[in-house]
């Protein structure tokens, strides 16, 4: 698998990537054009990212639910600008069971018109909200350009689906999931995204507000990571979801919906990965710890194996995620390549002379060469292990800490923007431009207006643009 | 919800079935043609499926994996049987992107043909077999009469797909994931399923030998539940997947699938729901116990609900899935019907005296009436709680088992087969027909082949419609 050196991420950031997806064995090509098969090792990695968001959902009171893959045509059509967001990108099933379909069938791009028709049938009154939904699915969005992860006809994504009595409710719904967007990205992938709102032009077809969290690649081009949307009412009288008030009014209902997706895994990859290929966050890593036996002969390989069963009986106790490669035929040098490639946080390494010192070698892939290297003793091997994959967790998230916010530069003019950007950097602008200027802008640098970001300078500047007074800033960056 | 009484099963089992699934509020009726929304009730029960398969299928070395939703026309033709089985239910996509494609996408039915094709390039030497793969997915087949959860045109599976060196690993493979299935719904959902071998009639397409796990439902119907299957060569010959063998000659792999879907949860329903509703067995339960508080007034409320919250917290810690009632304006007798109509094993009762006694009550939904409830100490809640849990799971089994066992008989002729079918019940008979006598048989009594069972009388007698000798026994029934 890792027997050539790969591309270097100075040299093309955009093969690096392609090479690493599959050479780490994260994905396989497809036969069907802008699909690809998400292969065990890059699906492992979406079930870690599953399992921390459904947990995160569940304890703030979300259920999981199950709606139809394929949406009735004139559904997608009854919500005005949702149709002009999704018709270029729909995949159309016309014949079904032998036959051409009386109305063709969307394969879902989203779920907000069949859930909002379900969700007009359910809810009645007051006493039904709010009403918290998610739903685990395959969409299918017919793009152009696609690549592994980061875009693809068809991906995986979780998308959250609410109704709630008040705007200010559904408001402070929408907030609350892209904190845990950003709680979960920070805290289990270890990549420091931004919160922000999106410029009106990026925001969701129908939404009234997008809010999203945007993170850092290692070439320093932005990732949209998940968002989450205020609805207002437009999906409610799109749908008639109405409820009966405490006032015994009919209203219409606020809804918000949020997804993230399988691009998480692209996140990932493109926020740790170095010229060796993957560093995976232990919080994610299928393996947290590679053990690779190291032996001449039989009588040796007895005496380490034995040893490297005790550990990972130990490790496997603690609830340490530990694989032992005990393949045939490959040497010691091939495996620790390989595991690089693959990310594995910690590798142990044992051997004859080890299991006579009663030692293990422990390496980190953080760290490079011999400075991540340390004998430990396998008596208390847990507790060291589980303080290293902390130690690595953090180090992750500081590493890209510390190369965001080398290249963000606030640029206090159009030319300093324009410099900015051209360096390749993300720029921190006071901004209060329309959608014209926005265009003008990407038309000239490259760089869209990613968020208006949470954390404002809380004084006013000049717009960049307009030269405007306004309060707000805006990160512009050039994005996948 | 459970305002008005359900059907007696006696009276119209399927009608019995159909407002007990939507009342129970496992799913909704949708508005595309064949499909349901699985509500959040429904879902949970089947993420509980998941957890006790995913946990079987990972710890017997297979790995989840994701392919493509759509797999190319031609594919779907390449293996002759397997064209002949589906094309009457494919649904297809024509169009996307807002063009016609060169070639229509079908939307998945099953997955060999694709997974096929991504085996070949996956598999070149001995070294990567045996290669355990499983999807979790949504499939398509449109049928023509639907019913929630037992046949709908989409539904959620799983489905296992493997390649092996040699016939009988693949064979060995294939017994290995019946027997999961079996352990499953034996341990998990508490259903007594009878494993055996399928008929040719009734095989998969392109399948060597299908083998299943059979259900009887409580109208005495079988559900085939599950099913595995030894596909031998077929699909390696069309999908070019071969190896190198050590032996230095290209060999082609010998292939399995193996698949569970939704319907498991259909299963759940019609083996243990009695008139009352649902009788759900306590490993798949959502809710294991529900706690409904009991009182007057608000210093009342204040002592019970105090009572309630510290037994939640106990329970909770203790891993029991525990859920308070505690929704305004809805009388006790109301929330007992409701959660007897979902099938909550035990429900706890807190009022103002049990509160002063420090009792609970404790009722059992297995055993109707007085008989199944009791008086607890709130000491040691925990410990009655799992006990009486246990108890549940395995009282339920038991039922079914033994209802089960009093509607199979065994039938020593042909006429005997009609009446013990007419009867509505099984028939256990001595069978060495072909396919035309199973016709006549179906043709006459409506009941087919289920299975040749693992469990054979082990001496020879005279098939009951062609009078040869044979070894073999098949259990007759009428079928969902």
């Amino acid at each position: 698998m890792s027997e050539q050196s790969v591309t270097a991420q100075s040299e093309d950031f955009s093969r690096w990537y392609n090479e690493i997806v599959y050479r780490a064995d994260l994905a396989a090509p497809s036969p069907v054009r802008g699909c690809v098969i998400i292969k065990p090792y890059g699906y492992e990695i979406w079930e870690g990212i599953k399992a921390g968001l459904d947990r995160r959902f569940k304890a703030t009171g979300h259920q999981n639910a199950y709606f139809p893959l394929f949406i009735p045509e004139s559904y997608i059509r009854r919500e005005a600008q949702h149709v002009e967001g999704f018709s270029p990108e729909l995949a159309v099933v016309t014949h079904a069971g032998g036959k051409e379909l009386e109305e063709p069938l969307v394969v879902r791009p989203t779920s907000e018109t069949v859930i909002g028709e379900a969700f007009s049938d359910w809810i009645q009154s007051y006493r039904d909200l709010p009403l918290l939904i998610n739903q685990w699915a395959n969409v299918v969005r017919w793009e152009l350009r696609t690549r592994p992860f980061l875009r693809t006809a068809e991906f995986l994504w979780q998308e959250g689906h609410t109704a709630h009595a008040t705007h200010d409710e559904a408001e402070r719904e929408t907030l609350q999931m892209l904190d845990i967007y950003a709680d979960f990205a920070v805290n289990d992938a270890a990549i420091p995204v931004i919160k922000g709102e999106k410029s009106k032009m990026e925001r969701f077809a129908g939404a009234l507000r997008t809010y999203t969290i945007e993170a850092m690649m290692r070439d320093r081009r932005a990732l949209q990571s998940g968002t989450s949307h205020n609805l207002g009412q437009n999906f409610a009288k799109a749908f008639d979801i109405r409820y009966l008030a405490e006032s015994n009014n009919q209203e219409y209902c606020w809804t918000t919906s949020w997804g993230l997706s399988t691009r998480m895994v692209g996140a990932v990859v493109m926020t740790h990965g170095d010229d060796k290929g993957l560093r995976l966050p232990p919080k994610l890593a299928p393996y947290q710890v590679v053990i690779v036996p190291i032996f001449k002969d039989d009588t040796q390989r007895g005496a380490v194996m034995d040893a490297v069963e005790r550990l990972r009986g130990q490790l496997d106790d603690a609830g340490v995620r530990v694989h032992i490669d005990n393949r045939d035929g490959q040497s010691p040098g091939f495996k620790f390549n390989d595991w690089e490639m693959r990310g594995v946080p910690l590798r142990m390494e044992i051997g004859p002379r080890d299991v006579e010192k009663n030692n293990a070698v422990l390496a980190r892939r953080d760290i490079p060469g011999r400075k991540g290297k340390q004998f430990v003793s396998q008596d208390g091997i847990v507790a060291v292990t589980r303080s290293l994959l902390a130690d690595i967790q953090c180090s992750l998230l500081e590493d890209a800490r510390a190369f965001r916010d080398a290249h963000i530069a606030d640029a206090a003019s159009y030319d300093e923007l324009r410099m900015v950007i051209a360096e390749g950097d993300w720029a921190r602008v006071f901004w209060d431009g329309d959608d014209e200027d926005e265009l003008a802008v990407k038309d000239e640098t490259g760089a869209t207006i990613r968020c208006f970001p949470f954390d404002q300078p809380g004084e006013p500047g000049q717009c960049v643009f307009s030269g405007r007074n306004t309060e707000r800033v805006a990160l512009f960056a050039k994005a996948y």
